[in-house]
C-alpha cells in the first residue's frame, strides 16, 4: 500500500530511498539517497561551527563552485567528522559508488553525514549498501518517507512538509524533509533538511530566498544551545514543474517565498517540539524591543535557559526565571516595564509579580504547546523563537549517546 | 561542643548566628546575621543581571555611598525581588529591626536575599526572629557554621574556606562563606558569598583585591549558564588583627591578595562542585590560545554545553562534544590544530580520534573530579573554569523548584 502523505518525493522529477546499512548498531535505516532525474539548481546553508564533519566541507566546496546537483546521499549513525583527511576521502567515495549507478560524475552527488563524531565510518556497510540504495529509488511518496527515516538519529518522528502553489496553469510543489532533535541552536542552520521542488529558479535566487527564510525559521529553533557540525539544509530546484522560470522581485516570486518559509517553519517547529527528551513545544515571543538584535537577544536567552526549560517541563509557572533570563539577555530595558504572559494569562505586569490562579496556570502548562510572550514597552521590534522543555530523558539519552 | 573548623566567626571581632524564622517551609534555618564588633570596611561585586532584588539594590546602594558597614542581614528562601517597591521597603524595615537590636544605623546593615522570585517575603516571620537571631550572635565558630546554614537554598553541602597570613607578628585571618548551587554562571558573581577578616585595609584597595580575585574564580564557574538576580559577594575588613595597615604595592598586599584568591577558588570549586544535581567537579582548561578572549570563550563554551555536561555524567569519554564546542565558541583556531586530553588521557590530537583505552577512560570518568585539558596551539593565552555535570537530578530539582 502506497503512503499518500506528501514527501520529498512530492515535487515532479524527485526519487528517493532509504536503507539500513549497518552504519547504526541496531537495524534502523542509516543511508538516504535524493536525486533529481534531471540537473537541479542547488543552495545551501551550513553550521558556522568551525569545526565542520568531512562529508559536510565537501558538500560546501561543491555548492560553492557549481549551481547544480544531480542528488544528495545522507547517512545518519555516523558524523563522518574529526578523522582526518581520510573521512574526506570516504565522503569522495560514497558520491563516486552512487554516481557510477545513478550515471552521473562524482561531483553531481552532494554529501551529508550525521551522528557520533571521531570515529571512521564503516565504509564496507555504506559501500556495499550503496547498489540496494540506489536500486530502491523511486518517485512513490513510500520512498520519500523510507528516504526521511533514514535520517532521523534520536528524533522520535519523522518531520517532513509540503506546499503546492500555482503560478498561471502551473503547479510548483516544495517539499522539504527535516533531522533535529540534539546539538540545535540558531544562526548555525542547526540541522539536516533538504528541500526539494519543481520549480524553474536560478541558484543564486534560490540561495537568496533560502537564507531569507532560514533567518526566521530554522535560525529560530534552540533545543540546547549546542550547534553540531554537520548541519546543513540544501534546496534542490530541477524545472520540471513546465513553467516559466521564477524571476526576482515578481509576484511568482512571492508566492515561491512564501511556500518556502511555510514548509521551513513547519520544519522548524516540528524539531522543537521533537527536541531530545521534549514533552512539550515551547514559542517564545518578544514585543516592544528598542532594537532588532535586542529582541534577538531576549528570546534566545528564555529559549537557551535551563531553568526556564525545566521550571516548564515541571509544569511550573515560575516566570521569575524568565524575567531573570531577559535580565542577563544583553538586551537594554528598563526591568520595572516589562509584562509576561503564559499561555495568555499575565503572570508579571511593570516587572511585578501578579496575583494569578495557579490551577489556571497549571491547565496551560500541562499542554503540548506552551506560548510565552513578554513585552518590553521600549520599542518596536519583534521575535520570535521556538525551543523545548528539558526533561530527565534530555539527559539520558545525552549521557549514553556514545553507548 | 563547639566546632573548631574554621568558619566566617574566625576572623578577631566577627560574631554570626543563623536561625529558622519560617521564610522557607521547611524547618531549615533561613535567617543569617554576620556583625563586625566595630565599623569594618566594606567592598562588594554584584550580579550583571539588570533585574536585581530589592535587598541587593539597597546593598549596592549602601556600599557605593559609604566604605564602612557593620554587618549582613540574609535570608534564604525568598530573593525579595520583582515584587515592587514594597520590596525595597520591605528590606530597609528588616535591617531596622536589626539595627535596634545591635546598636547602630539601619544603614550600618546590609541586606541580601536569596530563594523564590515574584513573592513578598512574610515579614511578619522574618521581624519576628530577628531578636532571636540577635541573640544569637557569637564569636564562636558553632555561630558561624549556623551562618552558613541558613544561606544555603537548594545546595547540599556549607562551602567555608580560612586562610591565614602573618606579617611581622600579626596573624590575619580572612575566612569566606559562600551559597551557590543553581543559577550560576561567571561574570556576574554567582552566589552569594561573605568574607569577613580582620585585616586593616582600606574599603577602595579592598575593592581593587577582591575584583581582581574574582576575575580568575568566582566569575569562572558555570552551573547552568543562568545567573540570578540576587548574586553577590561582601567583604568585610574590621582592622582587629592589631596590625599595621595593608597598602597598595607591598608584600603584605601580595599575601593578603594570594590569601584571598585561595579562599575565592576554595569556595568556587566546592560551588561548581555542589551545583545542582551535580555528581562531579569538572575543571575545564585551556592553553595555546590566540588572545584572553579566545580563551575565555572556550572554556566558557565548554562548560556551558549540556551535551559535554551530560556526557560526563554519563562517564562517556564523548570529546567529539567537546571540540564542537570548541569549534562554535567563537574563538578562532585551526581544527585541525586541536589536542584534547580528559583526566591526563589523550583522547584527540591534530583535531582527530586517537584510539584509547575505553576502560582507562571510563575509570577517569568515574572519579568525582574531572580535568578537561584543551591545547589550541594558536598562542600563549590560557584560562580555567569549573563546573559540574548535568544529571537527572538537575532536572528534578528545577522541575519543581517554587512547589
Amino acid at each position: 500500500m502506497k503512503s499518500t502523505t506528501p514527501a520529498i518525493t512530492s515535487p515532479k522529477g524527485f526519487r528517493a530511498a532509504g536503507i539500513h546499512c549497518g552504519l547504526k548498531k541496531n537495524e534502523a535505516p542509516d543511508l538516504a539517497l535524493v536525486i533529481s532525474d534531471v540537473p537541479a539548481q542547488v543552495a545551501g546553508v551550513y553550521t558556522k561551527n568551525l569545526v565542520k564533519g568531512h562529508s559536510l566541507q565537501r558538500t560546501v566546496k561543491l555548492v560553492s563552485e557549481r549551481s547544480e546537483t544531480r542528488g544528495i546521499l545522507i547517512n545518519s549513525g555516523n558524523a563522518n567528522a574529526c578523522v582526518g583527511s581520510v573521512g574526506y576521502q570516504d565522503a569522495e567515495d560514497a558520491a563516486a559508488a552512487v554516481a557510477g549507478i545513478v550515471g552521473c560524475s562524482p561531483d553531481d552527488i552532494l554529501t551529508c553525514s550525521t551522528g557520533v563524531i571521531g570515529q571512521r565510518m564503516n565504509m564496507s556497510a555504506l559501500l556495499s549498501g550503496i547498489p540496494m540504495l540506489a536500486s530502491s529509488l523511486s518517485h512513490s511518496q513510500e520512498a520519500g518517507h523510507n528516504a526521511m527515516k533514514a535520517i532521523l538519529t534520536t528524533d522520535l518522528v519523522p518531520k517532513e512538509s509540503t506546499a503546492v502553489i500555482e503560478i498561471g496553469e502551473t503547479k510548483i510543489t516544495l517539499s522539504g524533509m527535516a533531522k533535529g532533535s540534539g546539538m540545535i541552536h540558531p544562526n548555525l542552520a542547526t540541522m539536516i533538511s533538504v528541500i526539494t521542488t519543481d520549480a524553474r529558479i536560478s541558484a543564486p535566487l534560490l540561495h537568496k530566498l533560502l537564507t531569507q527564510a532560514v533567518a526566521h525559521t530554522f535560525n529560530r529553533v534552540s533545543v540546547d544551545g549546542d550547534t553540531s557540525v554537520c548541519d546543513s539544509l540544501l534546496i534542490m530546484a530541477n524545472g520540471l514543474c513546465g513553467g516559466k522560470e521564477i524571476l526576482e522581485g515578481t509576484p511568482e516570486c512571492d508566492l515561491f517565498y512564501n511556500a518556502l518559509s511555510q514548509i521551513s517553519m513547519d520544519l522548524s517547529r516540528m524539531i522543537a517540539r521533537d527536541g531530545e527528551g521534549a514533552t512539550k513545544l515551547v514559542e517564545v515571543e518578544v514585543t516592544g524591543a528598542a532594537s532588532e538584535q535586542d529582541a534577538y537577544l531576549v528570546v534566545l536567552a528564555v529559549c537557551r535557559s535551563p531553568l526556564c526549560k525545566t521550571a516548564i517541563f515541571g509544569e511550573d509557572a515560575n516566570w521569575g526565571r524568565i524575567l531573570t533570563a531577559v535580565g542577563y539577555s544583553g538586551a537594554s530595558f528598563d526591568p520595572e516595564k516589562v509584562d509576561i504572559c503564559i499561555g495568555g494569562l499575565p503572570v508579571c505586569t511593570d516587572g511585578m509579580a501578579l496575583p494569578f490562579d495557579e490551577k489556571a496556570a497549571k491547565k496551560i502548562l500541562h499542554k503540548d504547546e506552551v506560548n510565552i510572550s513578554i513585552v518590553l514597552h521600549e520599542g518596536e521590534y519583534t521575535d520570535r523563537m521556538w525551543t523545548c522543555d528539558f526533561s530527565y530523558d534530555y539527559v539520558k539519552i545525552n549521557g549514553s549517546y556514545r553507548s
